[in-house]
């Protein structure tokens, strides 16, 4: 049920792949609310997802970007405020890798310029789209900008190694950056902390199901889908929520408050 | 502009006494976003404040009730359902009162009889409005119960004495109840941790000028005010956040991530 | 090995029941730190357990008193000071007891009675005894007082029930008092949230024995014991922390910041 | 007063340049505890400091070091393994710098080049310290790591800029790490979060008196001095601290925990 809480605005969705994509999910449910877009990923990503798919469901231009690049982001903004006819209301970074997590280099033997490049293109990018955006004043006053996020920021998931330093980046670069834009142009910025999420990213990290059941197990309404994201995503790109800023929003079942839950203790129980 | 985001939805709205407060303006966007609901407050506030004219507003029903009462807040309850016609989707708790506040006893020199009565009244009435609720099996699947606090539960702001206690208890008991009533019936518990509010419960607190205006000045977003925060409720309470459980969220314009602003370094330079 | 961290200190330790108690332990270390010290606890509790004993280690008078009852509290005070031949330099608060996890109610059960009780004894005791300190002027400048908490104040363990209130209401109130302890006499105020601890108050809480090993499994360094809470007790005592105030201390071998273990996901593969 | 509090142990100390450097302090008392240290800067520092003072009292040896370079890093703990005659007990990390803020670069203006410069010296520096100090086995059991952070990790203080994505990066790595080489070795890491300081580098930040002010303010014991910095760094790296690690644990007389103080809503108050 569609309720035009995005009419009349416009917005950049990073990220987006294929089905799966919590970003394409942010896309079709924008559009049904009534906002216009533009989607945009690194050309390798668009050659390899199904974006062009996406681009027809929702009636928008793809507009390639190396999200790391200052050139690229500039191009993608400065095109996309021309293609949507105004200024931005919205942007979605959903971006993440790892070269360490690719390679599976232990977290006692990473490769330092691997970690650096996983803070460019998973932390420091959210940052210059940010910063390229207020160079072009590109963003409407009122706007939302949100960052998809993970609790391994705040607690240790041995398996996301150096995806951890990342995700604290990010969250700390929302609130840098929200007080910043929020000073100059009512700006807000947050990020949200999803729970796993069966995304073709995501199922490619090693023990991803174990913790995924994990967290199943302990939130006590379950882990929240790539279609709830979508939801939760829009209340934040609409007016209802105008002054909630440099947050870090858990959308996760209730996961983030659990210490224990009934089943794993009966497990540990058991166990003996 | 409404969005029919409370179509067909049920609620009892608690704390409302005049046209500043937070929950007349939950109330009216409730209404306005197409919720029925049910008005309820202490006997002696009904007769202070101006419910009725709200009630008329919202086409509702007034139910009194005081909400440390287990009795009233099951008459409360079984006859909201009665006359709501069916279960409950919502429910929001705005109270809080402290006799030590009251009677302007300073933190080293607190009456304890006082303060049981402060977390009773503030806190324990959250609890109580939910454990009667899950007893008179009155919650629909997938509903949504929010409090209102403050950021005293996490730092201190030395004019909010025992009221500080409560608001740390108060989302203490959203998180455990969260767990609970998310297992039972998928029902989610949140608080919202909102900016000081021109209410006239908060006016009542002894400088409190002083600190709303320090909060507007380090907020990038300045103050929330009482209707932003009930855009925000709605939220909560629509069906776009359903995986949002046990979070106490801070809606306050960035204040609670603020370590300094450049207003307030300017201030303390000039002080010289 | 002793380091002489307390020499010439006066302190007074609540709670000490027997040899599994963190305050038997801590009245042990600091002795053997230099201390000289009060025990005290409950009339009831004094009778059940074996202070005497512990007494007789630590050369200590024993002053019984009711931590809830604020004259107790006076007569305590005033008592120890003239024992001890001068004003107080620490206090252990180790006191916590809830009548609904005693009478097996579920948290959808709760006899509000009782939750105050529960809030009273081990919560506002914590307040009575700083509030009372304070007024006797017992406290000497750059004291310590420290309060024994659980990490349920964050997260949700089922079983601990109100428990979970009460510490999050003590861990708030060292927060308020240390504010105003701080200012008035450079008296710091912390909490430190320890691991489960097999003690005999520990142990009677239903399902103890499956959370303290889902804890020592998921902390990398194993739970803490009540023997190192002891020592990391002495280090807040003593000079060397003397600008830390209005912390919660987690001293759990790392079990706070940790998401998943090895081991668990381990557990949950096998599941399957 | 010594209290033997390190007898017997050996470490490296990164960082010191002068004597009001907190690294300074931390190498003159862990001397007095008892242990045997390394002194170990970058080349440049080290010729512009006075590190060969330091070295004279505290009878140690400089091995010099780009914190960045694993070359360097791998040459000075092996160094400093036989120098000191067995494997090392504890490291102190007290190293940040940051171009952006050298060159003056506001937070809407960064060089990236240079934010991940900032990162790597500040913060990933960190995690090669203790990589190839587990590589190499040089850690004894036990042993403690401790890094020095700043609040602006949770908190917005604009003149920061990208230092505050350092210290969020540093406090995650000490979470990672420590998870990794508490399993391994009982190792633990923490991260100091120390008040602002009158150090030659804190001084050199724009603005600092005015933030080193407010925070003395808002603090109700004041800011913690470099001295006591290192009093409780000693702390960390004895053996009572045993079960405490992955921790950011604020040293900053209670400033972290406070939301206004009385003198700044005097201040506010006046104001209008």
């Amino acid at each position: 049920m569609a309720h035009n809480l995005l009419q009349g605005k416009r917005g950049i969705i990073f990220g987006a792949l294929d089905e799966n994509s919590i970003a394409w999910k942010v896309a079709l449910r924008a559009k049904e609310e009534g906002a216009s877009i533009v989607l945009t990923n690194a050309p390798i990503a668009l050659r390899m997802g199904k974006i062009k798919e996406l681009a027809d469901l929702c009636n928008a231009e793809i507009i390639p970007a190396d999200a790391t690049s200052i050139e690229d982001l500039t191009n993608l903004i400065n095109k996309s405020v021309e293609v949507l006819g105004g200024k931005l209301d919205f942007m979605l970074h959903s971006i993440g890798m790892s070269p360490n997590i690719r390679n599976e280099k232990s977290y006692g033997d990473l490769n330092y310029d691997w970690f650096l490049k996983t803070l460019d293109i998973s932390a420091l990018s959210f940052h210059k789209m940010m910063q390229v955006a207020e160079k072009q004043d590109a963003m409407n006053e009122y706007g939302s900008i949100v960052g998809l996020s993970y609790i391994a920021a705040q607690r240790v998931f041995p398996h996301y190694t150096d995806m951890a330093q990342a995700k604290a980046t990010l969250e700390s670069i929302a609130r840098s950056y929200g007080h910043r834009f929020g000073k100059l142009k009512k700006v807000r910025v947050n990020t949200i902390s999803q729970s796993p999420t069966m995304t073709t990213a995501g199922q490619g990290i090693d023990g991803f199901d174990a913790f995924y059941n994990f967290a199943d197990q302990l939130s006590p309404l379950g882990n929240a889908s790539a279609d709830e994201c979508a939801d939760y995503t829009i209340t934040l790109f609409s007016d209802l929520t105008r002054k909630v800023t440099m947050q870090n929003l858990f959308h996760d079942g209730g996961f983030s408050y659990m210490g224990i839950s009934e089943e794993l203790m009966e497990m540990m129980a058991n166990k003996k």
